[in-house]
Protein backbone atom coordinates (compact mmCIF):
# COMPACT_ATOMS: atom_id res chain seq x y z
CA UNK A 1 0.00 0.00 0.00
CA UNK A 2 1.24 3.63 -0.59
CA UNK A 3 0.55 6.03 2.04
CA UNK A 4 1.02 9.77 2.40
CA UNK A 5 1.19 11.57 5.44
CA UNK A 6 0.69 15.20 6.02
CA UNK A 7 1.96 16.81 8.76
CA UNK A 8 5.20 14.89 10.61
CA UNK A 9 4.69 16.29 13.90
CA UNK A 10 4.51 13.89 16.93
CA UNK A 11 1.87 11.68 16.00
CA UNK A 12 2.71 11.41 12.41
CA UNK A 13 6.24 11.21 12.74
CA UNK A 14 5.14 8.43 15.29
CA UNK A 15 2.92 6.41 12.70
CA UNK A 16 5.47 7.05 10.17
CA UNK A 17 7.70 5.37 12.42
CA UNK A 18 5.76 2.84 13.16
CA UNK A 19 4.70 1.84 9.59
CA UNK A 20 8.55 1.29 8.30
CA UNK A 21 8.86 -0.89 11.71
CA UNK A 22 5.92 -2.99 11.24
CA UNK A 23 5.04 -3.07 7.43
CA UNK A 24 6.26 -3.52 3.93
CA UNK A 25 4.23 -0.07 2.85
CA UNK A 26 5.58 3.03 1.53
CA UNK A 27 5.40 5.90 3.27
CA UNK A 28 5.62 9.77 1.56
CA UNK A 29 5.43 12.95 3.61
CA UNK A 30 4.28 16.52 3.12
CA UNK A 31 5.18 18.67 6.54
CA UNK A 32 5.42 22.96 5.88
CA UNK A 33 8.62 22.44 7.95
CA UNK A 34 11.74 21.61 6.12
CA UNK A 35 13.53 20.67 8.77
CA UNK A 36 11.22 17.93 9.50
CA UNK A 37 11.10 16.15 5.84
CA UNK A 38 15.03 16.99 5.56
CA UNK A 39 15.13 14.70 8.52
CA UNK A 40 12.60 12.13 7.99
CA UNK A 41 14.38 11.58 4.84
CA UNK A 42 17.79 11.33 6.24
CA UNK A 43 16.48 8.92 8.97
CA UNK A 44 14.58 6.96 6.48
CA UNK A 45 11.32 7.74 7.98
CA UNK A 46 9.94 8.20 4.66
CA UNK A 47 10.61 7.45 1.02
CA UNK A 48 10.05 10.74 -0.18
CA UNK A 49 8.52 14.37 0.11
CA UNK A 50 4.82 14.84 -2.13
CA UNK A 51 3.38 18.04 -2.61
CA UNK A 52 -0.83 17.79 -2.42
CA UNK A 53 -1.11 17.80 -5.50
CA UNK A 54 0.33 14.39 -5.78
CA UNK A 55 -2.07 13.21 -3.00
CA UNK A 56 -4.03 10.85 -5.54
CA UNK A 57 -1.38 8.33 -6.47
CA UNK A 58 -1.54 7.28 -2.53
CA UNK A 59 -4.17 4.23 -1.31
CA UNK A 60 -4.42 5.98 2.22
CA UNK A 61 -3.83 9.45 3.41
CA UNK A 62 -3.73 10.08 6.59
CA UNK A 63 -3.32 13.40 8.64
CA UNK A 64 -1.23 14.55 11.50
CA UNK A 65 -2.44 17.67 11.98
CA UNK A 66 -4.41 19.55 14.61
CA UNK A 67 -8.45 20.13 14.11
CA UNK A 68 -8.97 23.52 12.39
CA UNK A 69 -5.67 22.66 9.74
CA UNK A 70 -7.06 18.76 9.20
CA UNK A 71 -10.89 20.43 7.82
CA UNK A 72 -9.42 22.92 5.75
CA UNK A 73 -6.98 20.91 4.10
CA UNK A 74 -9.26 18.58 3.75
CA UNK A 75 -11.61 20.76 2.01
CA UNK A 76 -9.08 22.55 -0.09
CA UNK A 77 -7.72 19.19 -1.39
CA UNK A 78 -11.25 17.42 -1.77
CA UNK A 79 -10.33 16.35 -5.61
CA UNK A 80 -6.56 15.79 -4.89
CA UNK A 81 -7.47 12.55 -3.08
CA UNK A 82 -7.38 8.99 -4.97
CA UNK A 83 -11.01 7.96 -5.81
CA UNK A 84 -11.65 5.50 -3.56
CA UNK A 85 -8.98 5.45 -1.59
CA UNK A 86 -8.79 5.95 1.97
CA UNK A 87 -9.05 9.17 4.09
CA UNK A 88 -8.09 9.26 7.79
CA UNK A 89 -7.80 12.09 10.58
CA UNK A 90 -5.86 11.92 14.07
CA UNK A 91 -7.66 14.23 15.56
CA UNK A 92 -8.38 14.10 19.78
CA UNK A 93 -12.04 15.38 19.06
CA UNK A 94 -14.42 13.66 16.53
CA UNK A 95 -17.68 14.82 15.91
CA UNK A 96 -16.25 18.35 14.99
CA UNK A 97 -13.98 16.95 12.29
CA UNK A 98 -15.97 14.27 10.86
CA UNK A 99 -19.09 16.01 10.40
CA UNK A 100 -17.23 18.37 8.67
CA UNK A 101 -15.60 16.53 6.45
CA UNK A 102 -16.74 13.03 5.88
CA UNK A 103 -19.89 13.95 3.86
CA UNK A 104 -17.83 16.52 1.55
CA UNK A 105 -15.08 13.12 0.71
CA UNK A 106 -17.96 10.95 0.36
CA UNK A 107 -19.70 13.23 -2.58
CA UNK A 108 -15.71 13.02 -4.51
CA UNK A 109 -16.01 9.38 -3.95
CA UNK A 110 -13.07 9.44 -1.30
CA UNK A 111 -13.70 7.20 1.84
CA UNK A 112 -12.89 9.03 4.98
CA UNK A 113 -12.92 7.80 8.62
CA UNK A 114 -12.26 9.41 11.56
CA UNK A 115 -9.52 7.48 13.89
CA UNK A 116 -7.74 8.76 16.91
CA UNK A 117 -4.86 6.72 17.66
CA UNK A 118 -5.16 7.53 21.75
CA UNK A 119 -1.61 8.29 22.46
CA UNK A 120 0.97 10.86 23.20
CA UNK A 121 3.73 12.58 24.79
CA UNK A 122 4.71 15.70 27.41
CA UNK A 123 6.26 16.75 24.06
CA UNK A 124 5.53 17.61 20.71
CA UNK A 125 6.98 17.99 17.01
CA UNK A 126 9.16 15.13 14.79
CA UNK A 127 11.82 15.15 16.77
CA UNK A 128 9.96 13.13 19.98
CA UNK A 129 8.79 10.73 17.48
CA UNK A 130 9.59 7.09 18.49
CA UNK A 131 8.50 3.63 16.51
CA UNK A 132 6.85 2.42 19.88
CA UNK A 133 4.58 5.58 20.40
CA UNK A 134 1.32 2.85 19.56
CA UNK A 135 2.29 0.01 21.38
CA UNK A 136 0.20 -0.40 24.39
CA UNK A 137 -2.60 2.71 22.50
CA UNK A 138 -6.05 1.89 21.81
CA UNK A 139 -6.86 2.98 18.06
CA UNK A 140 -10.47 4.55 18.20
CA UNK A 141 -12.34 4.69 14.56
CA UNK A 142 -15.63 6.71 14.54
CA UNK A 143 -17.82 5.35 11.81
CA UNK A 144 -21.20 6.85 10.85
CA UNK A 145 -23.83 6.20 8.72
CA UNK A 146 -21.58 7.80 5.69
CA UNK A 147 -18.43 5.74 6.69
CA UNK A 148 -17.76 2.95 4.47
CA UNK A 149 -17.34 -0.26 5.79
CA UNK A 150 -14.60 -1.49 3.43
CA UNK A 151 -12.51 1.67 5.11
CA UNK A 152 -13.46 0.76 8.57
CA UNK A 153 -12.22 -3.06 7.96
CA UNK A 154 -8.84 -1.55 6.15
CA UNK A 155 -7.95 0.67 8.63
CA UNK A 156 -8.89 -1.52 11.24
CA UNK A 157 -6.45 -3.80 9.91
CA UNK A 158 -3.58 -1.02 9.51
CA UNK A 159 -3.99 -0.14 13.27
CA UNK A 160 -3.17 -3.92 14.03
CA UNK A 161 -0.34 -4.33 11.88
CA UNK A 162 1.41 -1.46 12.95
CA UNK A 163 1.42 -1.92 16.40
CA UNK A 164 -1.67 -0.86 18.47
CA UNK A 165 -3.00 -2.92 20.88
CA UNK A 166 -6.94 -2.38 20.58
CA UNK A 167 -9.03 -1.25 18.34
CA UNK A 168 -12.28 -0.05 19.68
CA UNK A 169 -15.72 1.53 17.84
CA UNK A 170 -17.69 4.50 18.76
CA UNK A 171 -19.62 7.37 17.45
CA UNK A 172 -17.80 10.24 17.35
CA UNK A 173 -20.43 12.11 20.27
CA UNK A 174 -19.61 9.14 22.11
CA UNK A 175 -16.25 9.49 21.58
CA UNK A 176 -16.56 13.10 22.60
CA UNK A 177 -18.20 12.70 25.75
CA UNK A 178 -15.99 10.13 27.09
CA UNK A 179 -12.93 12.06 26.06
CA UNK A 180 -13.47 14.96 27.84
CA UNK A 181 -13.59 12.71 30.76
CA UNK A 182 -10.72 10.32 30.31
CA UNK A 183 -8.52 12.41 28.72
CA UNK A 184 -9.63 16.15 28.69
CA UNK A 185 -10.73 16.59 31.82
CA UNK A 186 -7.70 15.10 33.17
CA UNK A 187 -5.42 18.21 31.93
CA UNK A 188 -7.10 20.63 32.47
CA UNK A 189 -7.77 19.86 36.44
CA UNK A 190 -4.01 18.78 36.72
CA UNK A 191 -3.28 22.71 35.31
CA UNK A 192 -5.78 24.19 37.96
CA UNK A 193 -3.91 21.82 40.50
CA UNK A 194 -0.43 23.73 39.53
CA UNK A 195 -2.15 26.81 40.53
CA UNK A 196 -2.43 26.81 44.32
CA UNK A 197 -0.08 29.20 46.23
CA UNK A 198 1.64 26.28 47.86
CA UNK A 199 3.25 25.67 44.54
CA UNK A 200 6.83 26.82 45.94
CA UNK A 201 6.41 25.81 49.19
CA UNK A 202 7.28 22.02 48.67
CA UNK A 203 10.54 21.56 48.62
CA UNK A 204 11.04 17.98 50.25
CA UNK A 205 7.28 17.13 50.87
CA UNK A 206 6.14 16.29 47.26
CA UNK A 207 4.87 12.86 47.60
CA UNK A 208 3.75 10.15 44.24
CA UNK A 209 0.47 11.59 44.77
CA UNK A 210 1.16 15.59 43.56
CA UNK A 211 3.37 13.82 40.46
CA UNK A 212 0.58 12.04 39.36
CA UNK A 213 -2.00 14.66 39.78
CA UNK A 214 -0.11 17.37 38.07
CA UNK A 215 2.42 15.55 35.23
CA UNK A 216 -0.39 16.17 32.50
CA UNK A 217 -0.22 19.81 33.63
CA UNK A 218 2.94 20.07 31.27
CA UNK A 219 0.67 20.45 27.93
CA UNK A 220 0.84 22.27 24.29
CA UNK A 221 -1.23 24.93 25.24
CA UNK A 222 -1.89 25.64 21.51
CA UNK A 223 -3.29 22.03 20.68
CA UNK A 224 -5.25 21.40 23.52
CA UNK A 225 -7.15 24.61 23.14
CA UNK A 226 -8.57 23.68 19.67
CA UNK A 227 -9.71 20.27 21.53
CA UNK A 228 -11.34 22.21 24.05
CA UNK A 229 -13.18 24.48 22.20
CA UNK A 230 -14.38 22.06 20.14
CA UNK A 231 -15.62 19.74 22.44
CA UNK A 232 -16.48 22.52 24.53
CA UNK A 233 -20.29 21.13 26.29
CA UNK A 234 -18.66 17.62 27.05
CA UNK A 235 -15.90 19.34 28.84
CA UNK A 236 -18.25 21.76 31.11
CA UNK A 237 -19.98 19.07 31.84
CA UNK A 238 -17.25 16.71 32.94
CA UNK A 239 -15.76 20.36 35.05
CA UNK A 240 -19.44 21.12 36.80
CA UNK A 241 -19.37 17.08 37.81
CA UNK A 242 -16.19 17.46 39.50
CA UNK A 243 -16.17 20.99 41.09
CA UNK A 244 -19.97 19.84 42.63
CA UNK A 245 -18.37 16.73 43.77
CA UNK A 246 -15.42 18.48 45.41
CA UNK A 247 -17.60 20.68 47.01
CA UNK A 248 -19.31 17.95 48.86
CA UNK A 249 -16.00 16.70 50.56
CA UNK A 250 -15.65 20.56 51.32
CA UNK A 251 -19.42 20.58 52.46
CA UNK A 252 -18.43 17.78 55.22
CA UNK A 253 -15.19 18.91 56.19
CA UNK A 254 -17.08 22.26 57.13
CA UNK A 255 -19.67 20.28 58.67
CA UNK A 256 -17.13 18.79 60.58
CA UNK A 257 -18.91 15.96 59.12
CA UNK A 258 -16.19 12.82 59.39
CA UNK A 259 -19.12 9.93 58.92
CA UNK A 260 -19.88 11.90 55.81
CA UNK A 261 -16.53 12.37 54.40
CA UNK A 262 -15.82 8.58 55.01
CA UNK A 263 -18.74 7.86 53.34
CA UNK A 264 -17.73 10.08 50.34
CA UNK A 265 -13.99 8.97 50.44
CA UNK A 266 -15.41 5.00 50.54
CA UNK A 267 -17.77 5.58 47.54
CA UNK A 268 -14.74 6.89 45.66
CA UNK A 269 -12.22 4.05 46.73
CA UNK A 270 -15.41 1.36 45.74
CA UNK A 271 -15.56 3.04 42.11
CA UNK A 272 -12.03 2.89 41.45
CA UNK A 273 -11.73 -0.42 42.50
CA UNK A 274 -14.84 -1.08 39.87
CA UNK A 275 -13.13 0.79 37.35
CA UNK A 276 -10.10 -1.31 37.49
CA UNK A 277 -11.91 -4.36 36.77
CA UNK A 278 -13.89 -3.33 34.29
CA UNK A 279 -10.79 -2.03 32.78
CA UNK A 280 -9.41 -5.56 33.28
CA UNK B 1 20.01 1.42 70.34
CA UNK B 2 16.98 -0.64 71.46
CA UNK B 3 14.40 0.53 69.45
CA UNK B 4 10.19 -0.47 70.15
CA UNK B 5 7.74 -0.09 67.34
CA UNK B 6 4.11 0.00 68.58
CA UNK B 7 1.87 -0.97 65.58
CA UNK B 8 3.40 -3.02 62.66
CA UNK B 9 1.10 -1.77 59.61
CA UNK B 10 2.33 -0.40 56.55
CA UNK B 11 4.69 1.92 57.95
CA UNK B 12 5.04 0.74 61.54
CA UNK B 13 6.33 -2.49 59.86
CA UNK B 14 8.38 -0.94 57.14
CA UNK B 15 10.06 1.08 59.41
CA UNK B 16 11.21 -2.46 61.32
CA UNK B 17 12.12 -4.15 57.98
CA UNK B 18 14.30 -1.13 57.19
CA UNK B 19 16.01 -1.01 61.13
CA UNK B 20 16.86 -4.71 60.35
CA UNK B 21 18.13 -4.75 56.92
CA UNK B 22 20.37 -1.20 57.51
CA UNK B 23 21.36 -1.09 60.73
CA UNK B 24 22.87 -2.82 63.79
CA UNK B 25 19.53 -2.04 66.45
CA UNK B 26 16.80 -4.35 67.71
CA UNK B 27 13.58 -4.44 67.87
CA UNK B 28 10.77 -5.27 69.84
CA UNK B 29 6.83 -4.52 68.99
CA UNK B 30 3.85 -4.41 70.20
CA UNK B 31 0.74 -5.53 67.51
CA UNK B 32 -3.09 -5.60 68.99
CA UNK B 33 -3.01 -8.28 66.07
CA UNK B 34 -1.74 -11.71 67.18
CA UNK B 35 -0.78 -12.42 63.55
CA UNK B 36 1.15 -9.56 62.24
CA UNK B 37 3.45 -10.38 65.61
CA UNK B 38 3.78 -14.12 64.88
CA UNK B 39 4.44 -13.16 61.27
CA UNK B 40 6.94 -10.22 62.42
CA UNK B 41 8.33 -12.83 64.52
CA UNK B 42 8.68 -15.41 62.15
CA UNK B 43 10.64 -13.24 59.46
CA UNK B 44 12.93 -12.17 61.76
CA UNK B 45 11.88 -8.87 61.74
CA UNK B 46 11.57 -8.27 65.30
CA UNK B 47 13.56 -9.62 67.94
CA UNK B 48 10.57 -10.08 70.25
CA UNK B 49 6.73 -8.93 71.67
CA UNK B 50 6.98 -6.47 74.33
CA UNK B 51 3.99 -5.08 76.24
CA UNK B 52 3.57 -1.22 77.30
CA UNK B 53 4.70 -1.82 80.51
CA UNK B 54 8.48 -2.97 79.31
CA UNK B 55 8.91 0.89 76.61
CA UNK B 56 11.11 1.88 79.79
CA UNK B 57 13.98 -0.32 78.35
CA UNK B 58 13.91 1.59 74.93
CA UNK B 59 15.84 4.20 73.75
CA UNK B 60 13.25 4.84 71.06
CA UNK B 61 9.72 4.34 70.84
CA UNK B 62 8.60 4.65 67.11
CA UNK B 63 4.55 5.11 67.23
CA UNK B 64 2.77 3.22 64.28
CA UNK B 65 -0.28 4.15 65.20
CA UNK B 66 -3.10 6.26 63.48
CA UNK B 67 -3.69 9.72 64.70
CA UNK B 68 -6.16 9.60 67.34
CA UNK B 69 -4.88 6.22 69.09
CA UNK B 70 -1.20 7.83 69.01
CA UNK B 71 -2.50 10.33 71.10
CA UNK B 72 -4.55 8.44 72.95
CA UNK B 73 -1.37 5.65 73.26
CA UNK B 74 1.40 8.53 74.49
CA UNK B 75 -0.82 9.91 77.03
CA UNK B 76 -1.86 6.89 78.47
CA UNK B 77 1.52 5.36 78.71
CA UNK B 78 3.60 8.45 79.51
CA UNK B 79 5.02 7.43 82.62
CA UNK B 80 5.91 4.10 81.09
CA UNK B 81 8.74 5.60 78.72
CA UNK B 82 12.26 5.83 79.31
CA UNK B 83 13.57 8.89 81.03
CA UNK B 84 15.31 11.04 78.86
CA UNK B 85 14.29 8.45 75.58
CA UNK B 86 12.80 9.47 72.58
CA UNK B 87 9.60 8.99 71.27
CA UNK B 88 8.63 9.92 67.72
CA UNK B 89 4.79 9.38 65.92
CA UNK B 90 4.75 8.57 62.02
CA UNK B 91 0.91 10.06 61.27
CA UNK B 92 0.71 12.13 58.17
CA UNK B 93 -0.44 15.51 60.32
CA UNK B 94 1.45 17.03 62.97
CA UNK B 95 -0.02 19.93 64.38
CA UNK B 96 -2.92 18.11 66.41
CA UNK B 97 -0.48 15.12 67.24
CA UNK B 98 2.36 17.68 68.42
CA UNK B 99 0.48 20.24 70.34
CA UNK B 100 -1.37 17.31 72.19
CA UNK B 101 1.66 15.07 73.12
CA UNK B 102 5.31 16.93 73.30
CA UNK B 103 4.55 19.32 76.67
CA UNK B 104 3.17 16.52 78.63
CA UNK B 105 5.79 13.81 77.24
CA UNK B 106 8.45 16.49 78.22
CA UNK B 107 6.87 17.23 81.41
CA UNK B 108 7.57 13.36 82.07
CA UNK B 109 11.25 13.85 80.70
CA UNK B 110 10.51 11.79 77.63
CA UNK B 111 12.36 13.38 73.83
CA UNK B 112 8.96 13.73 71.85
CA UNK B 113 9.59 14.50 68.15
CA UNK B 114 6.53 14.73 65.77
CA UNK B 115 8.34 13.14 62.60
CA UNK B 116 5.79 12.26 59.25
CA UNK B 117 7.98 9.70 56.88
CA UNK B 118 6.58 10.77 53.65
CA UNK B 119 5.74 7.37 52.02
CA UNK B 120 2.99 4.81 51.29
CA UNK B 121 1.36 2.37 48.68
CA UNK B 122 -2.21 1.78 47.75
CA UNK B 123 -2.11 -1.14 50.31
CA UNK B 124 -2.46 -1.02 54.51
CA UNK B 125 -1.12 -3.75 56.79
CA UNK B 126 2.05 -5.42 57.59
CA UNK B 127 1.32 -8.08 55.20
CA UNK B 128 2.18 -5.30 52.61
CA UNK B 129 5.62 -3.44 54.56
CA UNK B 130 8.73 -3.70 52.32
CA UNK B 131 12.01 -2.66 53.69
CA UNK B 132 12.48 -0.22 50.97
CA UNK B 133 9.51 1.83 51.43
CA UNK B 134 11.89 5.03 51.99
CA UNK B 135 13.95 4.69 49.52
CA UNK B 136 13.53 7.41 47.61
CA UNK B 137 10.97 8.99 50.71
CA UNK B 138 11.74 12.14 52.60
CA UNK B 139 11.74 12.14 56.38
CA UNK B 140 10.29 14.90 57.91
CA UNK B 141 10.74 16.77 61.77
CA UNK B 142 8.65 19.06 62.90
CA UNK B 143 10.19 20.79 66.04
CA UNK B 144 8.93 23.09 68.48
CA UNK B 145 10.04 25.39 70.65
CA UNK B 146 9.79 22.41 73.33
CA UNK B 147 11.76 19.90 70.80
CA UNK B 148 14.92 18.99 72.39
CA UNK B 149 17.51 19.90 69.76
CA UNK B 150 19.24 16.26 71.05
CA UNK B 151 16.11 14.36 69.87
CA UNK B 152 16.00 15.81 66.54
CA UNK B 153 19.88 14.92 65.60
CA UNK B 154 19.60 11.65 67.01
CA UNK B 155 16.07 11.31 64.66
CA UNK B 156 17.59 12.78 61.81
CA UNK B 157 20.76 10.06 61.77
CA UNK B 158 18.41 7.27 62.27
CA UNK B 159 16.21 8.48 59.42
CA UNK B 160 19.16 8.53 56.86
CA UNK B 161 21.01 5.51 58.72
CA UNK B 162 17.54 3.35 57.66
CA UNK B 163 17.64 4.48 53.99
CA UNK B 164 15.58 8.06 54.24
CA UNK B 165 16.61 10.24 50.84
CA UNK B 166 16.35 13.50 52.34
CA UNK B 167 15.82 14.75 56.24
CA UNK B 168 13.64 17.84 55.49
CA UNK B 169 12.55 20.28 58.87
CA UNK B 170 9.63 21.88 59.14
CA UNK B 171 6.86 24.01 61.72
CA UNK B 172 3.88 21.59 62.51
CA UNK B 173 1.68 24.37 60.59
CA UNK B 174 4.03 24.81 57.77
CA UNK B 175 3.99 20.60 57.17
CA UNK B 176 -0.14 20.78 57.96
CA UNK B 177 -0.53 23.22 54.98
CA UNK B 178 2.06 22.19 52.47
CA UNK B 179 0.60 18.49 53.02
CA UNK B 180 -2.77 19.40 52.05
CA UNK B 181 -1.55 20.81 49.30
CA UNK B 182 0.98 17.83 47.97
CA UNK B 183 -0.78 14.40 49.49
CA UNK B 184 -4.40 16.03 50.78
CA UNK B 185 -5.52 17.45 47.66
CA UNK B 186 -4.47 14.76 45.29
CA UNK B 187 -6.35 12.21 47.01
CA UNK B 188 -9.38 14.52 47.30
CA UNK B 189 -9.30 15.48 43.70
CA UNK B 190 -8.58 11.60 42.94
CA UNK B 191 -11.56 10.80 44.94
CA UNK B 192 -13.90 13.46 43.33
CA UNK B 193 -12.69 12.33 39.72
CA UNK B 194 -13.71 9.03 39.48
CA UNK B 195 -17.33 10.26 40.38
CA UNK B 196 -18.35 11.19 37.01
CA UNK B 197 -21.28 9.10 35.58
CA UNK B 198 -18.70 8.29 32.62
CA UNK B 199 -16.47 5.92 34.61
CA UNK B 200 -17.74 3.11 32.89
CA UNK B 201 -18.10 4.07 29.35
CA UNK B 202 -14.04 4.13 28.92
CA UNK B 203 -12.77 0.72 27.92
CA UNK B 204 -10.37 1.50 25.38
CA UNK B 205 -10.40 5.40 26.12
CA UNK B 206 -8.57 4.79 29.50
CA UNK B 207 -4.99 7.29 28.43
CA UNK B 208 -2.66 7.50 31.10
CA UNK B 209 -3.74 10.89 32.08
CA UNK B 210 -6.65 8.77 33.59
CA UNK B 211 -4.41 6.36 35.14
CA UNK B 212 -2.42 8.92 36.61
CA UNK B 213 -4.98 11.39 38.19
CA UNK B 214 -7.37 8.88 39.63
CA UNK B 215 -4.64 6.20 40.86
CA UNK B 216 -4.56 7.28 44.82
CA UNK B 217 -8.60 7.32 44.52
CA UNK B 218 -7.92 3.62 45.85
CA UNK B 219 -7.17 4.88 49.66
CA UNK B 220 -7.61 3.61 53.19
CA UNK B 221 -11.10 6.00 54.22
CA UNK B 222 -10.70 5.25 57.38
CA UNK B 223 -7.00 6.34 57.72
CA UNK B 224 -7.50 9.43 55.22
CA UNK B 225 -10.72 10.46 57.29
CA UNK B 226 -9.07 10.79 60.28
CA UNK B 227 -6.12 12.61 58.25
CA UNK B 228 -8.25 15.20 56.89
CA UNK B 229 -10.78 15.82 59.69
CA UNK B 230 -7.46 16.86 61.60
CA UNK B 231 -6.07 19.41 59.13
CA UNK B 232 -9.40 20.57 57.94
CA UNK B 233 -8.39 24.41 57.20
CA UNK B 234 -5.86 23.97 55.39
CA UNK B 235 -7.47 21.39 53.13
CA UNK B 236 -10.82 23.38 53.01
CA UNK B 237 -8.48 26.27 51.71
CA UNK B 238 -7.11 23.91 49.04
CA UNK B 239 -10.46 22.78 47.95
CA UNK B 240 -11.18 26.45 47.24
CA UNK B 241 -8.58 27.27 45.23
CA UNK B 242 -9.03 24.29 43.06
CA UNK B 243 -12.45 24.59 42.47
CA UNK B 244 -12.15 28.01 41.91
CA UNK B 245 -9.24 27.82 39.16
CA UNK B 246 -11.58 25.37 37.61
CA UNK B 247 -14.42 27.56 37.03
CA UNK B 248 -12.20 29.82 35.20
CA UNK B 249 -11.61 27.30 32.62
CA UNK B 250 -15.34 26.34 32.55
CA UNK B 251 -16.18 30.15 32.30
CA UNK B 252 -13.70 30.12 29.34
CA UNK B 253 -14.98 27.60 27.49
CA UNK B 254 -18.93 28.85 28.51
CA UNK B 255 -18.26 32.43 26.66
CA UNK B 256 -16.42 30.62 24.22
CA UNK B 257 -13.48 32.60 24.37
CA UNK B 258 -10.42 30.78 23.51
CA UNK B 259 -7.68 33.20 23.97
CA UNK B 260 -8.25 33.22 27.96
CA UNK B 261 -8.34 29.51 27.57
CA UNK B 262 -4.89 29.66 25.58
CA UNK B 263 -3.88 31.79 28.87
CA UNK B 264 -4.96 29.61 31.84
CA UNK B 265 -3.24 26.80 29.89
CA UNK B 266 -0.16 28.42 29.57
CA UNK B 267 -0.08 29.80 32.96
CA UNK B 268 -0.44 25.89 34.10
CA UNK B 269 1.95 24.97 32.00
CA UNK B 270 5.07 27.37 33.09
CA UNK B 271 4.17 26.95 36.78
CA UNK B 272 4.36 23.41 36.47
CA UNK B 273 8.03 23.83 34.52
CA UNK B 274 8.81 26.11 36.96
CA UNK B 275 8.24 23.55 39.61
CA UNK B 276 9.69 20.82 38.18
CA UNK B 277 12.49 23.08 38.11
CA UNK B 278 12.48 23.96 41.82
CA UNK B 279 12.39 20.22 42.97
CA UNK B 280 15.63 18.99 40.95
Amino acid sequence: MKIAIVGLGLIGGSLAKAIKKNTEHSVYALDIDRETITAALSQEVIDGEITASELSRFDMVILGLYPEPTVKFCLDNIQSFKKGGVVIDTCGIKSAIVSQVEKPLKDADVRFVGCHPMAGREFSGFGYSIDNLFERASFIITPTDDTAMSAVREVSQFAYDIGFAKVVMASPEEHDRVIAFTSQLAHIVSSAYVKSPSLFDQAGFSAGSFRDLTRVAKLNEDMWTSLFMLNRQPLIDEISCIIDRLDEYRTALEAQDSARLHELLKQGRILKEKSNESLK
